[in-house]
């Protein structure tokens, strides 16, 4: 998998925001992340193939950071939103550490860094 | 996300299985199996259409589990090499915790949890 970015041009990342407040488990937090990315990826091919295709040619990047609770994610949601960047907000199944159709993580983009990032780069890493 | 499973017919399932070896952060893992996720349904979407038709019906589960050393991941991707399935083995660029081209993480799937769990299921979660 190619992930080494080019030397110009811009950069481009899809940013998944878990919920702090569930305390999931590296494994459930991961399986999150990868659940919102999935569904990013899924659609951006459809509804934005520039950020994807500009995404792909530079290593597919993302990040994986915290924010405490649902409102916040439903926040950044809002902006996301406002900015016309494609968002998803994922509900767990809720087998396991969480009840079922509990919201666990949300994912932004992929957009150009400089989109995303002033809503964003605030958070800490997982 | 509709991630509840219908009643009836096959389980279906992707496996992320991250080396531990690596000591990787949470976020840094989740990423890599993010990475796997992303990749593996592209190519199952191309490849493997009612695999991946059966799995997106059923919640596109996904596990997370984790396995020793990178010959683990090898032997692992051999063994789904000799059944059939799809995987992926995910080089990190490596900007942050290992040097790039670091192989961080192998993906499995999705496929029939009858035919992946003979391979993964003695595999503890990350």
């Amino acid at each position: 998998m190619p992930h080494r970015p080019p030397a110009s041009g811009p950069d481009y990342k899809m940013v998944l925001v878990v919920r702090g407040e569930l305390r999931l488990t590296a494994g459930k937090a991961a399986v999150q992340v990868a659940h919102a990315a999935v569904l990013l990826a899924h659609e951006a091919e459809k509804r934005a193939p520039e950020a994807f295709r500009a995404w792909s040619a530079t290593g597919q990047k993302k990040i994986a950071v915290v924010a405490p609770t649902l409102e916040d994610l439903e926040a950044l949601a809002r902006q996301a939103r406002a900015l016309g960047l494609l968002w998803v907000l994922v509900e767990d199944a809720g087998f396991t550490e969480v009840p079922p159709g509990t919201k666990t993580c949300l994912g932004i983009g992929p957009a150009a860094s400089a989109q995303v990032d002033p809503i964003t780069r605030s958070l800490p890493l997982l």
